[in-house]
């Protein structure tokens, strides 16, 4: 079994053909510029690189050309589209009707418009990408993997806020959480490591990437997560502010004159370790200010690092303690240094770090922790195509 | 030597008059409806209530009325004015520049008028006593004992937002912290009753009241506080939201068609746990309601106890480690289940709860851990008005 996964963006799309048996990705592709002058689409497989420059309007005219090149003679990887079983989709947002993965029929669809105002950037191209799919491979079923499915399992007290209840009820206003299943993946993943039943693990899972979140993990199941009701809140990231002081808003409004779409677009795009080190947004590049003695970058490192230690804490304290803490994602599966700052003073919880183990080798799943740790501590490459894959194959399955 | 101790509201005025031989207050004050009709002044002295009702159109009037308590033949305690040996004023937002108490002269008064921008609520009627007592006594000496000083040792790191520098460096948005006196307070007395130098320690203040703020003090020193910029940040409080993702502002801004001062009130006014329960903003009314099986006032608790909990969690994790945990103020101090219910599943940090102790008595310090407990957890009932005493007591006679 053969599946295409598809992860559509305003202008891009990322997609993986995965065999099943072997879980092994056959080709891996990005389209980048749909819509857009330059529209290009590079596609890794056999290990070679295909690129194809040309227009194309829009994402079916994006997937038609995904499904040429997985066919293509030359560089492809399949003889025919039909060897494709099921496309599982990336779905932002599920709200709060999908607590795990489903087939897509038109009702889902028509949940996932409801889902539109929840989150207006990220539902509208998933829905563009499914649409163009259906348009394309009318007979092979779908599923939708949603970014929010795995959390819908923190309980209440935790996902409402603490402001009108009305909000909730009649808005949705709530913690949804996101990076769903890369939290669900790499805790899983460490379940198997531990060679322990994920039932009985307190996991704490950091995805840490330009977008960051944390992760409750317990018995399997979110208690608690970092983002909310959009993936603005939590830690610093590297253009995202994470929680501030609600107050500062109507500050910046009153005092300087801004506008609320100016807030907005400097909370989400401005802000983060970008906004205090005023480099960049990228933590390579903070990273080496930092070690040139410039005193903000080292500034936004510090605020990142304390700010995932601080919810390492109370997420240890939401469980009633933690016996295992998986790193991810770009910065949490390569910056060593970052692991290092983070896990620094957490020893009361039972564990530390060995310096060696922590240093080596990047690419792979390892425990960094000493032996003689009782938390045990874990960097894992997430792979989220993978869980999708798996998701679907299960769901086209039954 | 007798100081009086005032706190001005907008239109209320809380005072003491304390001996700093004993540290007892020999009279305590309120007034209340200044400038509105209905101005009354209740004091309790010598185990008496003495109540004056009569139009006071401002604070100098209020203050007036004060001093003349104070002095009356029959229910005052001083026989003259020149028997107060200074004022100990205090003032909730000190800046940057107040790092501890000061003796108020030009310079000051300056200074606390720059401070409004950050508290426009709470410096203008702080000042506006001040200046009342001037006129009233223009040969005492006066002292300002901030909410913010105490924080001033709090790190960079935890201080600065991930939002653009600048707007630190132009505008001074930054983390401030509040109930400061408060915290200093019970860590320095946590510090006595454990006999031990508060420089060895790491404690963790919950001042759980009407406003509520934990406190990371390690050393004696502040390094982490729950409120920041304004009293608004942090955990949920009677009505104030604490943290949200900042993303529902520009929501309700764009979805509701609310006014960015309609969000600021209703995140201040309408919030917390009466914006959960639609009950009260009263924790017992709260509990009350809880009890009776009202489904909304026990889930405002469990936010408000979980929030509490994920507080000394991550602050443990910001110590590295914790061996002090203090509850004080109106809920931290009167209510054996709240503290009950934030400290459930805390004992991996090295400590339980006796329960007997928890439930015996109240108003006085007590120990409430296990004899046991590697970490010790205390009640130990809050004095501002003493510590801002003892400021003024120590600055005028330096």
């Amino acid at each position: 079994m053969k599946i295409l996964v598809i992860n559509c963006g305003s202008s891009s799309l990322k997609y993986q053909l995965i065999d099943m048996v072997s879980e092994n990705a056959l080709a891996k592709g990005l389209v980048e510029r749909i819509g857009i002058e330059g529209s290009i689409l590079t596609q890794k497989a056999n290990d070679e690189k295909y690129i194809i420059e040309q227009p194309m309007k829009d994402h079916k005219d994006a997937i038609k050309l995904v499904l040429g090149a997985l066919i293509d003679e030359k560089h492809g990887v399949i003889k025919d589209m039909s060897e494709i079983s099921a496309v599982g989709h990336r779905v932002v947002h599920g709200g709060e009707k999908y607590a795990s993965s489903v087939l897509i029929d038109d009702e889902v669809m028509k949940s996932l418009e409801d889902c539109v105002k929840l989150a207006p950037l990220h539902n509208p191209p998933n829905i563009i990408g499914i649409n163009a799919c259906k348009a394309l491979m009318p007979n092979t079923p779908m599923v939708a993997v949603f970014d929010t499915a795995f959390h819908q399992t923190i309980p209440e007290h935790a996902y409402i806020y603490p402001i009108p209840y009305e909000l909730y009820k009649k808005h949705g206003v709530r913690r949804y959480g996101f990076h769903g299943t890369s939290h669900r993946f790499v805790s899983m993943m460490a379940a198997e490591l531990m060679e322990k039943d994920i039932k009985d693990l307190k996991t704490i899972t950091c995805h840490l990437g330009n977008g960051a979140s944390i992760c409750a993990v317990d018995g399997g199941k979110s208690v608690a997560t970092s983002m909310g009701f959009t993936p603005l809140e939590g830690i610093a990231m590297g253009t995202r502010s994470g929680n501030i002081d609600p107050a500062i808003i109507p500050f910046l409004m009153k005092e300087l004159n801004m506008s609320i779409d100016e807030v907005n677009d400097m909370l989400n795009k401005k802000s983060g370790v970008y906004g205090v080190s005023g480099v960049s947004s990228d933590f390579r590049d903070i990273e080496e200010a930092a070690e040139k003695g410039e005193h903000r970058s080292q500034l936004a490192l510090d605020i990142f690092h304390s700010g995932v230690k601080s919810f390492i804490g109370s997420y240890a304290a939401v469980m009633g303690g933690v016996d295992c803490i998986v790193f991810t994602a770009g910065l949490g599966e390569n910056s060593a240094t970052s692991r290092e700052e983070i896990c620094k003073g957490l020893e009361f919880l039972g564990f530390s770090i060995d310096e060696k183990k922590n240093n080596e080798g990047r690419g792979f799943s390892k425990i960094i922790s000493t032996e003689d740790s009782k938390v045990k501590v874990y960097v894992i490459p997430t792979d989220e195509e993978l869980m999708i894959a798996r998701d679907t194959k299960e769901i086209v399955e039954k």
